[in-house]
């Protein structure tokens, strides 16, 4: 999308046509660096330290990451241990191990001399192939904003709540949960929407925020507290959300503080919608709160907070007295019977088996 | 409550018998500073920027001032000045008001020489008073914590969730919502306080934390998004919360946040309980969420976050984009439905009109 009036991909091919350059989102919303990854070191460190996040982009990242190795050493051994290196970096993201996968299974096969150049491109149509996906999910959505806007006066804006950043930063192009919203600012249809700052890592007010100012989408930012009360008064005309993993009954794995958003929506009516590519959906599970386990992060990301000084420096500062210990879950599940509908590239699912299957027979 | 093994109140009569000394609570939870307040303005600042917070001891440090002045001069133009200048300090704070109308009644009829000494005497007992009503309130959900912990193996904590502070800091001792989790500390009950962080201001974080760590209450630290997940799998046993004000029907109105946490206890089976001295109950008030307008703060406390650098300065640092926009509303209202028990200074009453109206018929 937009930064100050340029289009932007997350990641995109160096002019050496062997690099890839990235948007090192560490320094977000703060700096706009723009860093080339030269060496599968440092696609590793680029993916390990979180320069760049969100599992599309980081699948893309890796594949990337393949290629390059591929055009320092195309042997077998450098193909498995790019795979190895890379995997180690976040051996949790399922995109991430499934781009792994499927970049080796391309290039195990061909001559090593064709290696370098399937790679970088396979990892090309990865990206685009996220873009289509992302941009189907937007059209799907823009059909529920357009309704919506039917329903209100000419020139009044959309509500929309979300939480956590489901965006493009997060993703090669559109993003999940913002695709039907950049969507509907291309067709002209008035939106505004309520970024959640989403504690503890706040990528609501760093991330989803820089990237409705940077696109010019109007928006607020609240503290993660305000969605249920701005939900009471009428504010919020939808909520939509993105998700790291849906069960196969439509139970919503997200950023902690979804469920309380979604239990606000059911309480005042409002349409509680989930983003997500089908990739996502794991088939495999079907009740998120007994099977899915959240992962418990550092302390720390809760006692401290990151930000820029009033002298322009980037530090963080500590919220809580030194002898207070902090919980920090970072994901909790949304129970399918609070959602609304599960927009993905193919359409509106009804957030439940059937809804699932009757979009994917093929699962 | 205690501070590294010492009792202390907020506020306390000073050595010289005539100023007061406060806990000047800007610094917590990094620096514990007690300051003198020897004068009228010094109480006026004190109050208007916030040294001392919290409605109770907000009331109680009024009631000081009003000695303090009467000391200086105890004439009615002075009386009536003082009235004046420690309500504007905060003229929307229900208990400033009823402290500073409490003292001009008592003082206006008295002859001069008679006004300093009978006004530092009020101001002590309302000091007592609100240390009793708040140890009433802590017998009364002592109770409420003695049966569920009677339903736990010997030694497992009950586990309480609480918003915001609604602890000792904000009254003269005991707190609202903290009593019953002090008196159980004192009855050897043993307790463990999920902290909510309580975002814009983070008075959880700053000092619901401090005041656990200072008496020696095992707590955790958690973000406002943690609470839901955490009933889902069962760690809350129940949510003790205080209020600004509660409505004749038990509508309750409380920081920001409260009705997210409200609906997951209701979503759990997780009692949900608000803690309140009978004063703040707007007996004319019945419907709370058409009622009572919810003030609108600065957007500067969402986008600015203040703490403890490394080098152990106090900073402010920004967490989202310069050009973002935040909205702020400061309270929200958690309709009677969710709420299962209003622990008052008389006991527990339903929260309802009958529920209210059966111990306080007198209303």
């Amino acid at each position: 999308m937009n930064v100050g009036g340029r289009h932007y991909r997350t990641i995109w091919l160096n002019d050496d046509r062997r690099a890839v350059d990235i948007i090192d989102q560490r320094w977000l919303p703060h700096e706009f660096r723009i860093v080339t990854l030269r060496t599968l070191d440092d696609v590793a460190i680029a993916i390990r330290d979180m320069w760049v996040r969100g599992a599309p982009l980081i699948g893309v990242t890796a594949a990337y990451g393949m290629a390059i190795a591929m055009t320092d050493d195309s042997s077998d051994t450098a193909l498995d241990a790019a795979w190895e290196k890379l995997h180690a970096t976040r051996p949790t993201a399922i995109n991430l191990r499934w781009a792994l996968d499927a970049m080796r299974a391309l290039l195990k096969p061909l001559p090593e001399g064709e290696r370098a150049k399937a790679a970088h491109g396979r990892a090309a149509e990865i990206a685009d192939e996220d873009v289509e996906l992302n941009r189907a999910i937007g059209e799907n959505g823009l059909e529920i904003i357009r309704k919506t806007a039917s329903g209100k006066k000419p020139g009044e804006p959309v509500n929309i709540l979300t939480h956590c950043n489901a965006g493009w930063l997060a993703t090669v192009d559109y993003g999940t949960a913002t695709a039907p919203i950049y969507l509907a600012m291309e067709a002209d249809i008035p939106v505004h929407v309520y970024v959640d700052e989403t504690r503890p890592r706040n990528q609501g007010a760093q991330l989803t925020a820089w990237e409705m100012a940077g696109h010019g989408v109007p928006h607020t930012l609240i503290v993660d507290n305000a969605g249920g009360h701005l939900m009471q008064h009428g504010d919020v005309d939808m909520v939509i959300v993105g998700t790291d993993r849906t069960t196969a009954n439509g139970d919503v794995c997200n950023k902690i503080g979804t469920y309380l958003k979604a239990l606000a929506a059911k309480d005042n009516g409002v349409p509680f919608y989930v983003a997500l590519p089908s990739p996502t959906i794991d088939w495999t599970v079907f009740d998120g709160l007994k099977e899915i386990p959240i992962e418990e992060r550092s302390g720390d990301e809760v006692s401290l907070v990151w930000g820029k000084t009033a002298s322009g420096d980037i530090a963080q500062v500590r919220v809580s007295p030194d002898a207070t210990p902090a919980g920090n879950p970072a994901f909790d599940v949304t129970p399918a019977r609070l959602v609304t509908g599960l927009i993905t590239e193919r359409g509106v699912a009804a957030a439940s088996r059937e809804g699932l299957r009757a979009l994917f027979p093929d699962r």
